[in-house]
């Protein structure tokens, strides 16, 4: 069996290792266009911010490691053409530009081209000091660019944004975030948690703007600010956090069909065309509460659909459940997470909700370093749970892995205010700020019903 | 209404708010033997070693607070006597010998006496500079005796003499720990897992004997020594957290059944006497994978139990469910946790079982501070999940509540395994240690198919 995978990132990588897992003797090729491969993109705010010491430590295999598992690893190369009833790609090396094309045959292709940054058309956007930021080389032009700059606007407060504003705050310089919604981290979080994120980043120094889209970046050469409606922000440099375009001109050309927001697969992440097969930000996911379709970025993502493709690939039969798009990050000391439907999201797909509320401690109260912790459960009219936030200085991504679960299994509030969680007091509350908040959504709902 | 509540315990106090929460005119009387209400037991160790300031801080409530709410509690008085046909009790002040017994009528009793500790009958027991360890009075004595002290045994290794034996040997103490079973916390984890604490306290300087009951104390009026089998080991002070027995007594002379081990209790927390109710470390629950009676001696337990057991006083339809024994602890900075049966109570009760280990990081690998994780997951042979141990340096406590969670949902490792957990470079791995430890039970038990 022969195996030709495009793209070297997580998707990409982890299909290869797992189709090895299973098959001694596939044939497995990597390519991708990328110089580094197996980095962990997530980790690029945190060079910038200093908690990681260099862009070399978020790089965690080298080709030659993969080469020992007898995967060869192609950087450098740019796939050209799919040709699907020759079951064949062209490529060719990027840095050999004189060279002829090359050609690989493979028995199936899996296609983890991933997603590339979308900018929006603003008027300056091509100045110097514009920087979009996708992998490793573009997080090192950025570190280099700020240690000569003074103020950095960040374009979008999405996760990345925020993420990325926040390294540059940590690296010295003036820093204003702007989003064209009225809130940040708008997909995740409802406004009243994304205000509590907004109130640590001020507090830290950093200038938010909200419902204010960018009219244009101003400059001659370079950034020299950035212009909205009604103000001047001046900058030096302009990252451009807008979003990620899943690539899927790859999987077009091998006559793969499109779903509404990319690649379509089935549940064995198997394209509309048998043999091909995709993962990663490239292909679009089913919504497990509302069971529409949508997008699933996320590293974590990526590497569990990339399992279940090698194992169909190798014959084991495997399955891609739909998504919750369980999240968390960090930034600063402030951890915050969320998974399911925000509440806004849910009254966007017609789904009626209320929500519980807590804010507690990580700890027993008296105890030295306990944490303010606050956590949002969303419910449904039914009492189902259909998503949680939580924001804390430590111990939030874990919760969210219970509240993933509580979501998966169908657990309605009152079910999760009895259930049993443990309690030591240098590290819980003896009843847990879940607990709480699942205690209001359901006192909520009982006030709920009395009215109706 | 009229209530009477026995122990100023979590059990005793939250069944008080909790009726107060429901009913603003019900009449409620807390009478405790202890000086002290409101306090956590379970921080005593963490005031020994330092980490929490004083025992003042640990005392959450006074009883004044309590009258705030209108709740009248009766600190350092004994109840004599309970006359279950007339509904009322006798009770004396302790600190007022000479004054007549009073007395105090119920509509309904609650029964949150605890448990006292059981002192197993070794010559020398009687010795000064033997403590038992319950109350903070115990704490306290326990403290003031360490400071001149420089050898201490700890006789029992369960998780609260593993904790005390920490909090000796933080305050410079020479601490022997014993346990007549041949692992330290014997109860909630199996030996590997138990060895990985065994090494950490070891190599932080405490002596650990295994599978060597105590002979006898040695001493004229003070503790000199201890006497094993085999050895003889110095000490001026001698801990017994060799166990806590329910205190039953009040119970038994209301006419109160008991089980097989303590008070017996319906799922809404009442007695074999109807207007009797019973929470916390005197009554007995059922383990919610054997079946069997058992005992649930934990502080969230006893918060559960009370809010059941306040519901059903005013007349809110509420059910304590069997339980699984979520527990959590921490010993300097390592943090352990379990929920379910171990491997070996698991045998003890008949079924057999297969183990899924991982040890993994508790962030990306390159990310500064990244903590060692072990993780243990228990299935029976229809891969249903029966109980997890989980040790890491932090981020422990609500991965048992995850997998609390999914023991009381049912979840097989397989369905484990491609949960959606969440993933951030500075807070988790893209592949949750759960998550591997699952993947290992699928695969054992997969081979295991293939055997037989």
């Amino acid at each position: 069996m022969n195996v030709v995978i495009i793209g070297g990132g997580a998707g990409g990588l982890t299909t290869a290792s797992n189709i090895r897992k299973y098959d001694e003797n596939a044939e497995i090729t990597v390519i991708t266009r990328d110089k580094h491969i197996a980095y962990s993109p997530c980790a690029i705010p945190y060079v910038l911010c200093g908690e990681v010491n260099c862009f070399d430590d978020i790089i965690m295999h080298q080709p030659e490691d993969y080469l020992e598992r007898d995967i060869k690893v192609i950087t450098r190369a740019e796939v050209l053409e799919v040709i699907k009833n020759e079951n064949k790609i062209h490529y060719r090396l990027i840095d050999h530009e004189n060279e002829p094309q090359r050609e690989f045959n493979y028995d199936y292709l899996v296609i983890a081209t991933g997603g590339a940054p979308f900018i929006p058309p603003v008027e300056g956007s091509d100045l110097e000091g514009v920087f979009k930021i996708r992998t490793i080389e573009d997080g090192i032009k950025i570190k280099e660019y700020a240690q000569k700059s003074q103020d950095a606007v960040v374009i979008g407060a999405g996760l990345i944004g925020l993420e990325i504003a926040y390294g540059l705050l940590n690296m010295g310089l003036n820093v204003t975030i702007t989003e064209m919604l009225p809130q940040i981290v708008p997909k995740s979080l409802d406004p009243d948690m994304a205000s509590i994120i907004q109130e640590y980043i001020e507090k830290k120094g950093m200038n938010v703007i909200l419902g204010n889209p960018i009219e244009k970046i101003i400059g001659e050469t370079h950034v020299e600010g950035v212009l909205f409606d009604d103000k001047e922000i001046k900058a030096d440099m302009v990252i451009m956090a807008t979003g990620v375009r899943p690539e899927t001109k790859l999987a077009e050309m091998a006559g793969c069909k499109l779903g509404r927001w990319a690649i379509r697969v089935n549940e064995k992440m198997q394209t509309s065309v048998p043999n091909i097969y995709a993962v990663g930000d490239c292909v679009e996911v089913y919504d497990a509460i509302t069971g529409h379709s949508t997008q699933s970025p996320l590293g974590s993502t990526a590497v569990r659909q990339a399992k279940v493709a090698a194992k169909n690939i190798v014959g084991i039969q495997s399955k891609f459940k739909p998504v919750l798009n369980s999240m968390v990050s960090k930034v600063g000391d402030l951890e915050f997470g969320a998974v399911g439907l925000t509440s806004i999201s849910a009254l966007q797909n017609g789904i009626d909700v209320i929500s519980g509320k807590s804010r507690a401690l990580t700890k027993a109260r008296y105890y030295p370093g306990a944490k303010r912790i606050d956590v949002k459960i969303i419910c449904d009219l039914k009492e189902k749970i259909i998503g949680c936030q939580i924001i804390a200085e430590e111990r939030v991504a874990e919760r969210i892995d219970t509240m993933s679960l509580a979501i998966a299994k169908d657990i309605t509030c009152s079910e999760l205010s009895i259930m049993e969680f443990s309690y030591a007091p240098p590290v819980s509350m003896v009843i847990d700020p879940i607990i709480l908040a699942a205690e209001d959504a359901c006192e909520k709902l009982k006030r709920l019903k009395k009215i109706n």
